[in-house]
């Protein structure tokens, strides 16, 4: 399939935008053609090669602010939707493909400076092009006493990242990576710049150290939104820790898991664990969330042989592994000696609760990690970026517990809280779910929950398809993921991100009271996008001459 | 004078929209002449009698959500200002007095029900009226293990303080109190009622837990904002901490200052020190950034006899005290263990960095405080909710370097970056404009940051003036807070918070880029409220058909 005109747009006027682009941006920052705008498309989309799926038109790099003022005047002249991205590394979330079709991509890996970093008020202020990696090393290059909360994309944008609310894994204040930044400059679709919080101030000495300014705080329109084009960015920063200590607690019984997030939930709202907790469920190999690996699927078969079971028959199969029902993971930065209190505390703790727990460490490491000691890690875990999870085959991927990206891949995750009796009824409804839409059943009574929120849980169902040469498996795929989709919503549990694909869904399941918050978002994006251009339909949001009935 | 008519309103209008009122609310529930509306006033105002004070015109008191929709849909309908207050406890913010002359207050103490407290999950679900005491008493009764974070004011409004981005005195996750807030229900200008985050899936279990729901967050339009009004908001609660334990550092040289501030930034922002730090000057007993009390005042005039002091006049000085330039207080919140290991890594990390630092500790001390230990101390920086700043007479709170609200009393605070050069050039702009405008000279080289934020710091001045009796005073009180916030913004200080009289002048000083923020913040508003009833002019975003030029 061809690389498609923006609807309603004619061949000339077409011709014509391409020609004003070339002209305000130079012919090289200008991209079309099919072979051109190849590495535009989503390569875990669940539309790959249909009829229905989303393709750019053309894509353009403008270098500066500036250029992007001009790309967004010139789209609204000729009524061209342009769909930013900051490196199109959102992987699993749509990549660097648009959310409407025949889209102008504004690719903005051009402008990839750091501005600022400060190593005393501990935050660096970037533009949408700059990396993990790019961060990372002029960190290194500097000698600064500065971490990272990096994701699974090292080459990935900060901003990109935390426009899209994405998240890390290391100390709680930091993962959420929107929730982590402090102001924005962003040219809004009809190109004026601004600057929120103490930017608006004009020579501003404290943009990234007090995030409000003054007024109501318009920042939050930005996140999976289409309100403006991130220009640039700030982000407050952790000093490194001096170190990082592992304990593991196991209980025996299938029933502890409920007073065992009692307990997490308590450490990690105390600040007395300062790193993310991880669920492990030892019977049946779930780690986090993730479907068992291929060993104990036998089990997993017998399990649930007769359907859903009953709770005898999984302690009978809990206690039938000979371990412990329950393993948590619990990690602790800060001073060595610090660390090693809180740990004795938390032991202290959990021992007067559930009798029975048992627990592991190992003495505390110093950070950084040395070159060797990362051998072999995570090294997202240590703040150190990385493309580990992308760059395995399937079946190492498979055995590392990691996302196989190869031919497609997409997990379902929702958000559910933080009880015991939340992740059961999760389990149940992701259960119910496959069984009756035909889909192989890797939701069970072990599955646990996803900690990358620190107030929040994620349950989370595999919905692999491989998408590229699949269009049965594709379609399979999104009548699933749409399925879980519904049937969570119907529990009270809901999605916190998804694919372009899924983002009308999604929006539609936030339907409180008519869909008023969706009728909020989309008038105040009707006057901050008159001419509706900038990535229309992004998270459900789509501009009035847009708008398909409904809201 | 008498309380004004909204302009633009006839008599007859203004007397049928309070019988619409009234026939919606019930009679006891509208309030209109002048004695009925004193307690409306802004007892604090700069404008107190004067014929630019901005004057309520009625009262309604819903009691639900529904009578809100209703106030707010007549109001559209006769086209009256509405003014929502939680509580009216918005001291030193304007209280519970409009932002524009006429406004008809909307007094939401009637709305007071604690919704949801969970022990487990941590977080709280309550209506505007609730206020600080209410929840406590509400978690003491039940015997939860939570503690609150509260302002100066304990009969506040959780929802209110939060809205006005108001601040605490505790651990640095919760001290910042929108920053805690997680999820809102508003009822917008037209009369349609939203919910934000997750509350917008129906039936929702995870409002309280996950902040951002799906697509652009609104949530920031309701902080300092009039975007709608809030009528439920939740938010993250601290587990009770078990022990509390605070460290002072002292050193010898004035120039010790900078390297004190990078120390304590590291333990900030590493998480290592999870209480807010103070910062003393000993010399000059000023404390937090108020101004020096009566007795050093003397000292004061011969420091600053020759107009600024070199450097080597202000190290003569501070020697002369004979004591330590700066005194640094750091307050640690945890486990008993923890926190003696944290204060053991501190003293240690300080000596190596400032070897002539000296230490001074206590014991930990077992949370929460006896009756009996918390006589004599400052409740609020226990979680304990109190009106104690507010209920002293002048010479005490002077005493108590506290606030004394009795004839009206103004501070001066600016965002300032967390530095010494930042801080005496801040020192320095408040001293030249106190000179400039005949001010009392109260801004020193001694003066300390306040550290409310914990990534910014305030600098602070006090523009005392006997409101209530004295005209001239009033004059000169609102020249001498114009004159500083000018001077500030031309350094890149910027204020976080102000009262309605100042808001108009402090929203114009953040004009970066032909005031494009602010531009944006009246087009969105312009749509959320065509009508423009709310709360107009509330942090300087007027509806279009109230603009005074300008923006």
């Amino acid at each position: 399939m061809a690389s498609p005109r923006p609807p309603g747009v004619t061949a000339a006027s077409f011709a014509a935008a391409l020609a004003a682009f070339r002209g305000a941006l130079g012919a090289e920052h200008v991209l079309d053609g099919d072979a051109a705008l190849e590495p535009y498309r989503d390569p875990y989309s669940f539309r790959w090669g249909d009829a229905d799926e989303y393709r750019a038109s053309a894509a353009v790099l403008p270098g500066t602010a500036e250029q992007v003022q001009a790309v967004v005047r010139i789209a609204g002249q000729y009524r061209l939707p342009v769909y930013p991205i900051s490196t199109g590394r959102n992987l699993t979330y749509g990549g660097a493909a648009p959310s409407a079709p025949g889209s102008v991509i504004v690719d903005l890996k051009r402008m990839n400076r750091i501005l600022a970093v400060d190593a005393g008020r501990n935050f660096a202020l970037v533009e949408p092009g700059a990396t993990y990696f790019d961060l990372y090393r002029h960190i290194q290059a500097k000698g600064l006493n500065l971490w990272l909360d990096v994701p699974d994309t090292g080459d990935g944008s900060l901003i990109g990242n935390a426009l899209d609310r994405g998240v890390g894994y290391t100390t709680s204040g930091f993962r959420d990576h929107f929730g982590a930044h402090c102001g924005i400059e962003a040219v809004l679709p009809t190109g004026e710049i601004l600057r929120t919080g103490m930017g608006a101030l004009p020579g501003s000495d404290t943009w990234q150290d007090f995030r409000y300014g003054i007024g109501p705080c318009v920042d939050g329109l930005f996140s999976q939104g289409n309100f403006g084009i991130v220009t640039k960015m700030g982000f407050w920063l952790s000093p490194q820790p001096e170190a990082w200590m592992v304990g593991i607690v196991s209980v025996p019984d299938y029933t502890d898991l409920g007073p065992m997030i009692e307990q997490v939930n308590y450490l990690e709202d105390a600040g007395v664990m300062t790193g993310k907790p991880s669920y492990n469920s030892p019977p049946f190999h779930t780690f986090e969330g993730t479907f068992p690996s291929a060993p104990p699927k036998m089990h997993i078969d017998e399990l649930m042989a007769d359907g859903w079971p009953s709770l005898e028959r999984i302690k009978f199969y809990a206690r039938r592994h000979g371990g412990p029902a329950w393993r948590i993971t619990l990690q602790f930065y800060g001073p060595e000696a610090t660390v090693r209190a809180s740990w004795d505390y938390v032991q202290a703790r959990i021992g007067a609760a559930l009798p029975r727990a048992t627990f592991q460490s190992a003495d505390p490491v110093a950070l950084p990690l040395s070159p060797a000691q990362q051998r072999g890690r995570r090294l997202v875990d240590f703040g150190i970026p990385s493309n580990q999870a992308f760059e395995m085959t399937p079946a190492e991927a498979e055995a590392a517990e990691l996302n196989a990206p190869v031919q497609g891949y997409v997990d379902f995750m929702a958000v559910v809280p933080r009880t015991a009796e939340a992740v059961h009824r999760a389990q149940r409804v992701l259960y119910e779910t496959q069984k009756a839409m035909g889909a192989p059943i890797t939701a069970t009574p072990f599955n646990a929950p996803t900690c990358w929120f620190h107030r929040s849980f994620l349950m989370r169902a595999p919905t692999v398809a491989a998408f590229k040469g699949d269009p049965e498996a594709r379609r399979k795929g999104r009548a699933l993921y749409a399925a879980y989709a519904k049937a969570m919503a119907a529990e009270g549990f809901g999605l916190h991100r998804t694919s372009p694909a899924m983002q009308d869904l999604t929006a539609g399941l936030y339907g409180f009271n008519d869909h008023a918050l969706l009728g909020f978002q989309q008038r105040l994006k009707g006057t901050a996008d008159p001419a509706g251009i900038l990535a229309p339909g992004r998270y459900g949001v789509w501009p009035r001459q847009l708008r398909k009935g409904g809201v």
